[in-house]
């Protein structure tokens, strides 16, 4: 990244308004401000949206799009994520997360990172064409992580917005970024599958609580800050009902960075585990500081790195 | 309950052998002993089953039937479980269990000992002539309950068949016990629904671990005794899949007593409250004590009246 970017990127962060406060004496729903869609939503590559898909996501905040990747490739991803949990250079690190009651990987984090092979697969043309054409922009990444929902106890999350996290805790701007994330496993109504409320990515819950020192360290396990109350999720429900998130290996998922979401727990005996990578414009890097947060989260849950990715032609040859 | 027929549940108790012996050293699956539907299944009452009914619920183990309530006798049913919470009769009684962490309710048993309205129910012709039609005996109630599964933060409950421990903790020597329920609220895929292994109620899982003293002090509020390992219930739902029971108020289900089942957490904004009646053969009263553990749970749990029940037309007249 050249110097002139990054000066561009601090000086977009520092004159940036706070257009999402958060984290304040009381929870309030406001609307959103940004578009979901920027630009013309016009296809920018063979592996764009359709005008329909463009447009069921625009009004729900996220679409299921079956089939992205075969299953040969889905095996790939799996036995490459295996070997990196067992590699040395992951051990001790951050990165990986175990479950706390044994000694199984339950997250890795900066895939791309470690990976040739995931960080061939942020850049692929079947993900990063749709995102493009979504944000009209280069994106760079904010993270990338694998998580492992294990069978039998593999534990809920709770109803949240990434982009509160992302905007209160990192200094994320503007809602100009979101996910795609790839299921490995099946997902179905008894793993523990991501449900969403549709449309509640066009408001903007701003939610109480001060944020503690070093929040990364819990919200991980269990969000307990950018959870919103019974009355904002009954007002967003009653609006827009609830979907889950199902699929077959191989089906990749967009997920606008607003939209409430959140999961139930996994008893049934198959995991449930999605590959996830966040991708920002390179137009809404970070603010010097975070909005709602003491200071900013670790490198690998908000990537300091904005170099635009370069798309590249599938995981092939690796 | 007349002297003679207290002697001869009594003898019944003491002759019975441990056909289904579990909280052993290991766990290990058997074949089920006992017949499901007893006798010859002919309907005994205008609420019987269809054939195609009882041959599902026979093959799988339960049977979903909607519409056996209208909306306003669940509106009443739902009006008279609050005042049952509210009374002064249950205040500070081992059948009202509050949630931990607020003043409501999760649990009220032995509502049909509280409520004329609900030992009516219990008796409901409705409910009533399709368990006799399946037990092919008088019946009496081993128990009834509430169960409300909070919004947002309900707890999952783990995989186990009731009858393991009606066998194991309060004697119950065969598998001619049901439970019939109904739905108070909406069951959907977001709200923590019972999920189910069809084809379960065909094998008895003998579950690894003593039951230690008062477990049920500990059981009600989370499962340790009596839940199968992953690799019973890899073999289980390899069989028969998994099946979730999902409704709208006023529907009934038939769930047979060995049925292996489950729920995930509600963390949806809507309750899911379910009401519970559990209905025993007379012909099978429990034994002079249980087959696995050191005493017999409370009465509320596992009553020791074994009068017959006389059906009922409806809930009119209350």
């Amino acid at each position: 990244m050249s110097k002139a970017q990054r000066l561009d990127e601090r000086e977009i962060g520092t004159k940036t308004r706070d257009l999402y406060p958060t984290r304040g004496t009381q929870e309030y729903l406001t609307e959103r401000i940004d578009p979901v869609v920027y630009g013309d939503g016009e296809p920018k590559g063979e592996h764009s949206l359709t005008q329909e898909q463009l447009d069921f996501y625009e009004q729900n905040g996220f679409i299921v799009v079956p089939d992205v990747f075969s299953r040969a490739e889905v095996d790939t991803f799996i036995g490459e994520y295996r070997k990196l949990a067992a590699s040395d250079k992951l051990q001790d690190r951050e990165e990986l997360v175990m479950e706390p009651a044994s000694n199984r990987p339950r997250s890795i984090f900066s895939l791309h990172r470690f990976s040739e092979l995931f960080a061939r697969l942020a850049r692929d043309r079947r993900i990063l064409d749709k995102i493009v054409q979504i944000l009209d922009s280069d994106v760079y990444i904010h993270h990338t992580r694998i998580n492992i929902k294990r069978p039998l106890n593999g534990k809920s999350f709770p109803w949240h917005s990434d982009f509160e996290t992302w905007h209160a805790e990192d200094g994320v701007p503007r809602c100009r970024i979101l996910s795609a994330w790839i299921m490995l496993t099946e997902n179905n109504q008894f793993n523990g599958p991501l449900f969403l409320i549709p449309g509640s990515h066009k408001y903007f819950v701003s939610c109480s609580g001060f944020t503690p020192e070093n929040n990364h360290k819990y919200s991980l396990r269990k969000q307990e800050y950018g959870v919103p109350n019974m009355k904002t999720l009954e007002k967003l429900t009653a609006e827009g009902g609830m979907a889950a998130a199902l699929g077959s290996p191989g089906t990749l998922i967009l997920h606008e960075g607003n939209v409430m979401h959140g999961s139930a727990d996994n008893i049934s005996p198959v995991p449930r585990t999605n590959l996830f990578f966040v991708y920002n414009s390179v137009r809404n890097a970070p603010a010097e500081k975070p909005f709602a947060a003491p200071k900013f989260r670790p490198e690998f849950l908000a990537s300091r790195d904005y170099s635009p990715l370069r798309p590249v032609e599938g995981t092939k040859g690796h």
